[in-house]
């Protein structure tokens, strides 16, 4: 059994820490919460709590590194969340708040290179060298894994998968607006959050589809979940979404693997755990769209970690370096 | 002074070897020629004689390996190409039969990773360790650099930036076809061979645009140089295409470049080193067109080696695992 390292996952409107074996990956404890503010203070006091939680279950004995994913983007190893959305943060040095509050040090990742690692390490990439890890939920984003490393990238923030433009604006056709500031980006048509706006205001503007009668015309219940269900069940509006979103999505990832020629893909997040059919056409179309070569001897696979794959990740990362 | 390491590059119509100080990048002798026969003895027995005329140079002592760049998709380490379309080649085992005539062991790679590797060690990314290099020529290639080594991918085939696709099949606008085989790639749009044989054939169709006049009537003479020539004199067609072409090319690379998150972006090969308005076109959409944090420090450069790029980044992999 290995040494047991710490790591946190805070979502935007959750959190949670977790004791992970070190040489396993296996989650030895688990403390989750949801948060009751979002600011920086709030979440550090949330993230202490619940790091104390599950300390308190590992014998007292202190930890030397303390992993964070947060759903944000992470400059570097400086721990300064620059952009965190969901949180409403820009330019916070939560990793050295956290820090002095713990009195360890603390490193900051992005929650879905966090979860990309776990995946790779310990999930349905184990032993796998290159690995490019996609998760499609709330957002997209992605790991990539080159010669067994994490690639971070210049300044902490490689792997924005969810950002590339996949929707040049074209006359008559603007580009969907992102949540980064800029629009055409992947996020902007396959993130869960963009696509169930985008479903509500369509079926609310009087889309011929059945997904109204799927919330019992409560438009604001709308999810991707209703999406999926309609499609299934033969829905045209749903299945016309799923084509274009399962294209765009192919696409993306397909030049994302023609670009770093990974031995296996990983696919995961919320949305395509959730929703079979989109799954199937984004790995359909997935081969044809990459260059032949890179796609010869590319396996794919479904994510294997779920939810627990971020802390995971934190954990490992947050513990690098230790003796 | 460094040791001399052997390298060799294998053009379409033209071969070179050159004598590459280890230390320093420098080329200490070349000799090119132009290839008189295109199978793969011939090509075997004209790097052979090049290789003879440099290693004269050397006072005859012995390489104890080589490199050859090739412009063509080649398989990890194994030295097989397994396409090289100027040349006509499937599946050659170029390597092993050039290793068997000179009795060294030769790495085989392609031409535009050489090209990338050269300018990362000893031209425009010298001493930065992550590096996107993005060649637009003939055709359209890229080189990815990571914590200073060559990211070659699981099969070899990484940095294939010109076939990751660019514009997906629409009703009454075909997408293009490319010479992989499949089409709407980026080298069907910006590779110099491609544009120029739209351009000779939109010409030829009537193409409103002074280029006729450049060439002196004669459509068969058009490259991208007379592209570059008309829009730089105001040509609205000229300035059309650069503009659709410097769209493609500076999201393309964008995309690339939020993927990665490298420090430095070099742009070189003849069709952006022979069009200034074009590269300029690029370089202004592309911090625009890349994730706000992945552009913010980037530094975008001009490939420094020229055409000398890949044969000193052959002779560079090439000699990697020396003693």
């Amino acid at each position: 059994m290995g040494e047991p390292v710490l790591g946190v996952d805070v979502g935007g409107t959750n959190i949670r820490a977790a004791l992970v074996d070190r040489e396993t990956g296996a989650v030895r404890a688990v403390e989750g919460r949801a948060l009751e503010g979002r600011s920086p203070a709030e979440v550090v006091a949330a993230a202490s709590r619940a790091i104390a939680a599950v300390a308190g279950r590992h014998g007292g004995a202190p930890f030397r590194r303390i992993g964070v994913g947060i759903a944000g983007q992470v400059l570097g190893k400086s721990g300064v969340v620059l952009n965190a959305p969901n949180l409403g943060w820009r330019d916070v040095p939560f990793g050295a708040m956290l820090g002095r509050e713990l009195g360890v040090p603390v490193r900051v990742v992005n929650d879905l290179s966090a979860a990309a690692w776990g995946e790779s390490r310990f999930g349905a990439a184990r032993g796998v060298s290159d690995v490019l890890v996609v998760f499609v939920g709330t957002g997209v984003g992605s790991g990539i894994v080159v010669g067994g490393r994490l690639h971070e990238g210049a300044r902490g923030v490689a792997g924005e998968l969810g950002h590339v433009k996949v929707r040049p604006p074209r006359p008559g056709e603007p580009a969907r607006p992102c949540g980064c500031g800029s629009s055409g980006c992947l996020e902007a048509y396959a993130g869960g959050a963009n696509l169930a706006a985008r479903v509500r205001s369509e079926v609310a503007a009087g889309a011929p589809t059945q997904i109204l009668d799927l919330v019992g015309g409560d438009v604001s219940r709308i999810t991707t979940a209703h999406v999926e269900e309609a499609c299934a069940a033969g829905d045209g509006y749903a299945r016309r979404l799923w084509d274009e979103v399962g294209e765009l999505l192919a696409t993306a990832v397909a030049n994302a693997v023609t670009l770093l020629n990974p031995e296996r893909l990983v696919l995961g997040g919320g949305v395509l755990r959730g929703s079979p059919t989109l799954r199937e056409i984004v790995e359909s179309r997935l081969p044809a769209a990459a260059s032949p070569t890179a796609a010869a001897e590319l396996t794919i696979a479904a994510a294997a970690r779920g939810d627990e794959a971020g802390v995971v990740g934190a954990a490992l990362l947050g513990s690098e370096g230790e003796a």
